[in-house]
């Protein structure tokens, strides 16, 4: 692939959280002509103006907006439609936006239907999310070696498209993919948002209490380190994709239907079966 | 607690996998007068003789039995029943047995109804288990900050549970707890078998396809470790503590589906307090 130049390019990071920082600290290294932030928060823009993260902070995004070629908007699913409805006359003309959100199709229609046609919005989502929300958690080792994954729409110019997959490669993003957005929410249903309601489910079983923490390993721990969860996005991501969502819950309580039966019968045929075929899934990962 | 001193004791291990071969590796911290290695395999003994975890191995235990006082049996829990009763005339006089068995109630009924007065048979379970088997895995560090769990039984004595704890405790254990073999069991089909069973129902989804591994991100990741599974091990484990497994399973499915049932009805409140529930639980952890 091309590498794309960023030195001639300035960069506005819409929401200075997590995700957020995360971005700002990684685009710093590519030495873009400028690189703001834009946040609700004095507090935020000040503290990453000192982390040296963005060159300036703004709590209003209307002039920095005009001046940007690329933004990179890392909010909340349902704010990036305000986002956009708000500033859809504040873009520059020709700039290239993107996002970070984890559902995408209802997201992408909404987006369409109020976005100018002088800009361009290339939707992605970096498989590379963190149980702690704030830029003081914000790390730029986050997207190492992660996934990342764009629903590129009839509408987006392949050289935009191409912008944002370099991009993300040059910070650290190791497999780049493109799927619709669509097939999008179905995967993330069963690879983020399943997880998500099992490890949560896991923790909430009536079988909890205060003393299971003697007795518990590393398979435990790993189970709920994302129970910990930010409630307000992932109920909102759950939410926006509940018909995936609910679907795979029920395939997910087919097997695990399924375990339980051999269990009770004592079937070892059966059992052992699912045990060669997780592990040859697993090994094959 | 007092420190017990093992340099006046010969320590035998009788099977060298994972378990077994870092116990070893531990156990030589400790200098005991005599470390010696019990297995079906020539080639394992010899393996950790060149590797200097074990003074000498043997194939048949009978020689060394009658000069351990200390046997750590890190076999599978129907192969302990089978090797006390072959073995229930080779022990020391005095000497204190204990095992890593992942389930114990059937198992310390089995042992007790074999076991001569003269030998004392420390129940303990180590929460550091490994996906992978054999001596190649072995690691010491693996006890570093681990749990264990030791299930007195009326016959045992203070001194020498408390020999266990101290042992445990010196190669690298951190919270040591005494349980009943009852309790034992229905905490672990919690903690450690349900952990395993939904690892294995999430990989072996329908949705899984070979793609899928473009799409992950850490959640699915940490949650499918340990579908990577010793079949053999596992399904014995799974069928020793069926009822407790099964009950847990039960709970679980309830959970999930107050999940499931939340999300259809986009009941926010309710899919909110879950989070909140699942995080305040997993902070405290």
């Amino acid at each position: 692939m091309e590498e794309s130049n960023f030195s001639d390019k300035v960069i506005t990071i819409v929401g200075l959280g997590v995700i957020g920082g995360a971005f700002a600290m990684a685009l710093r290294e590519l030495k873009p002509k400028g690189l703001y932030g834009v946040d609700l928060k004095t507090e935020t823009l000040k503290k990453a103006e000192s982390m040296g993260i963005i060159d300036q902070g703004y709590l209003d995004p209307q002039e920095i907006l005009k001046r940007s070629d690329l933004v990179v908007i890392c909010i909340y699913p349902k704010l990036i439609v305000d986002f956009v409805r708000k500033n859809k006359h504040n873009f520059k003309p020709g700039a290239v936006i993107t996002d970070t959100s984890g559902v995408k199709n209802a997201l992408t229609k909404e987006i369409i239907k109020i976005l100018p046609d002088n800009v361009d919005f290339i939707f992605g989502h970096p498989m590379a999310g963190r149980e702690k929300r704030g830029l003081e958690y914000a790390s730029r080792e986050a997207f190492k070696g992660a996934n990342y994954i764009i629903t590129p729409l009839e509408r987006n110019k392949e050289e935009n498209i191409k912008l944002i997959e370099n991009l993300v490669k040059r910070i650290g993003f190791k497999r780049v993919s493109r799927l619709s957005p669509e097939r999008h929410d179905e995967i993330i249903a069963y690879t983020s948002q399943l997880p998500h309601a099992l490890a949560v489910a896991l923790i909430n079983s009536e079988a909890f209490t205060q003393e299971v923490g003697a007795f518990i390993g590393d398979s435990y721990r790993d189970l709920t380190r994302i129970a910990q969860i930010n409630d307000e996005l992932w109920s909102e991501l759950f939410f926006t994709n509940r018909d995936n969502l609910v679907k795979q819950i029920e395939m997910f309580e087919q097997k695990l239907g399924a375990i339980k039966k051999a269990v009770l019968n004592l079937d070892k045929e059966m059992l052992v079966e699912n045990f060669k075929e997780a592990s040859r899934r697993r090994s094959e990962l």
